[in-house]
């Protein structure tokens, strides 16, 4: 698939922009951002390589990963008030990134032959733990803590993901609609501010 | 000897419970709930084999540690207030856990040609580990800085198995008293409010 | 070199003691003080050698460092208060340590084949993660985005030995220069108080 190694790198240039972003109002000087972009950037594939016992991991083995997180601060660097303008937008990139690493998650942990229950984690993983590592460092309570239906969503898409693969689903087309999914998830629980009930 | 699968088995079970109920009190949903048993369980062992480069890891190589992982956030979800309530059984339960797990972590690592001051090191660390990085995720001090007498209670024990393994102690009655001996320390200090010095 | 060795020993040592010293004004028993000095010291090229999937880690495959770290912790937990007035001492210790163990981390990731990208985020990585392990655990705001210039000069020092080796400088006269140039970054941002810009 053609298309599928620049979305990899637009990905991960989105999560360096929103992690270099994320510590904006706190007292952290440009290194500090410029860190904790390259944290959120690398964290989720990171975890979920070493979890395999993956090697090499995917920002070593490829170049292109580290210039992408670069360019990803870079941009945080240069035009913040701009950035953080483009909210929405910037939301809509997150919500696309963590649907398509959820996915792409899946994918790698079965290629590595996983059973599909460990592979709905790893995408899940994948997903969302660069933002969880993230706020674990900027004393956050962590994304997934907070926001609605956020890893949630993912995992959702990662087992429906496994289900249309498990019936013979073509790639593409399960692609297309497992990310479909997450999103669609997401933006519906952000809209209507639904969120998962509570343990009490 | 074959009640030691299963009795690893319950203390992932018990692990995850603990998990997911420790975050009952604050902002979490179901899923962060559950989120959290499952790094809870994982945690531990996790960190051990990975410093170890032992793969694939404990939960990842044997579907079942996941099976009983995800009945103990099920459990948790539909009888939060009972098990709540049992606080004390709970209690011993975990401390239960600790010691088996201190030294089914000593073990694992001696078999993977370690020395035994390592051993020590990672039979503390498959005990605690899972409830440190609990508590780093939920923004808790982590458990060791504030139980009485926790960690120090498996790394004695863990000691004790590696010096009466020395003396050619036969393993089954090894691991009874050294889980004996983690279990009292923890159950005196707990009754009595022991706790080490400070560093003042 | 015959000095590297026990310089990384020292190094190493230091390390530990800053970490057993860290938790000294919390509510940390005897055994955390331990605990968060063996994290410390451990966890930078730890974390570096789990990122490159290099095994053994250097503290598991040479117990010398094991020996030096529980020296440190010794020192920590019998000298606290000498070590805390020797806060100057310690403070060049500490400055000398990141900065040496910066250059160590970039001379092993290029030894293991990566590219020098990659080498240099690993010796900034090998000198501050340990300290920002710490921080998290204890739930400070990390090290690296409270102190003046500290991982921005580790990552100025690598990138400075990675040209200078790329030039064909010799290894000794390299180190001496890189590592100078860690310590003098170091120490003129903290005399006049310099930092970097923030993000607004």
């Amino acid at each position: 698939m053609d298309i599928q190694y620049p979305l990899e790198l637009v990905g991960t240039l989105v999560f360096a922009i929103s992690g270099a972003l994320a510590v904006r109002d706190r007292e952290h000087d440009l290194f500090g951002a410029g860190f904790t972009g390259f944290i959120t950037a690398i964290g989720g594939g990171s975890l979920r390589d070493i979890l395999l016992g993956s090697y090499p991991l995917v920002w070593i083995g490829d170049v292109n990963f580290l210039y992408a997180i670069f360019l990803g601060i870079l941009l945080a660097f240069i035009f913040p008030t701009t950035l953080l303008k483009l909210r929405k937008t910037m939301f809509l990139f997150d919500t696309l990134g963590i649907a398509f690493f959820t996915v792409l998650g899946v994918e790698k942990a079965l290629s590595l032959g996983v059973r599909p229950e460990i592979a709905a984690i790893m995408g899940m993983f994948s997903a969302v733990m660069g933002g969880v590592i993230r706020d674990t460092l900027t004393n956050e309570i962590p994304i997934l803590f907070r926001k609605e239906v956020y890893a949630s969503a993912c995992l959702a898409g990662a087992i429906l993901y496994l289900v249309l693969n498990y019936f013979g689903i073509a790639r593409d087309y399960n692609m297309l609609v497992s990310i479909s999914v997450v999103i669609s998830i997401r933006l519906i629980a952000v809209k209507y501010k639904l969120s998962l009930p509570r343990l009490d």
